[in-house]
């Protein structure tokens, strides 16, 4: 897809992050795009606002997005690779494209999800990386928590 | 494990299944027991019912079971053998172990799983195939909707 695209759509997720962030939750952020570009759904992490382990950014955008008939064509896009969760509901669903702000602070099921057939975007933001290492540093133990590591 | 423990937590899984039966929705159930076998958490799929596709049976009782610090130990019971994305949630949090009650009708990432380490006790029940078999046979839009067949 096209990069320009790509950035433009990022700035949804990054604005669901710091949302997130502002809430005092994990800054990870998401949106759904249609085939046709249109805004389906928009999320972030709420672990921490609403006690949920289940609404990852991703998760979140997902469920923002309601009931639809097919996922063909349609772009996740998100601040952070996605884990094996996030991974998972993109291919279960048929979700065509993923656009990822970064990769550095965490590597989750990208890789898995082209091998599938998933177009794959990693922008590499520096903005989006900054967020995630300072968050990681101010609270580990609760991004530990978020991805399930022991 | 011990397959009459087994048997005995899928009960709860199936009891879950009804539950969403009687409301409406897709009769697919699960349950969260924690190292010790204490119950965390259970539930069934509210696609239906609450309007969310996010809310499979595996991330319901996940949902229910509320933040922790850890999955070892646990072990994530279905009615049914758990789909991609409801696999990335066992995969991503390091759940143990999964009680498939069937993997007749749909088959999943179970196999996924056990390749990474995460036992899988699959235990054909026939009611849970036959749960199914009849709902898939009465609502095969709806199902599909659910695993995002197009």
């Amino acid at each position: 897809m096209d990069q320009a695209q790509a950035r433009a759509w990022l700035t949804t997720a990054v604005d669901e992050a710091r949302q997130g962030l502002a809430e005092g939750g994990i800054p990870i952020g998401a949106a759904l795009y249609g085939a046709d570009g249109v805004l389906l759904g928009r999320g972030h992490n709420r672990r921490v606002q609403d006690g949920d382990p289940s609404l990852h950014a991703e998760t979140s955008a997902f469920r923002d997005a309601g009931r639809q008939r097919t996922y063909r064509g349609t772009t996740m896009v998100t601040t952070l690779s996605p884990c094996w969760y996030c991974s998972g509901l993109v291919r279960q669903f048929g979700i065509s494209r993923v656009v990822v702000g970064e990769a550095r602070t965490f590597h989750g099921g990208h890789d898995w999800l082209a091998e599938h057939g998933v177009e794959i975007v990693v922008l590499d933001d520096p903005a989006c990386a900054a967020m995630m290492e300072d968050f990681i540093a101010a609270r580990p133990e609760l991004w530990h928590e978020d991805i399930g590591a022991d």
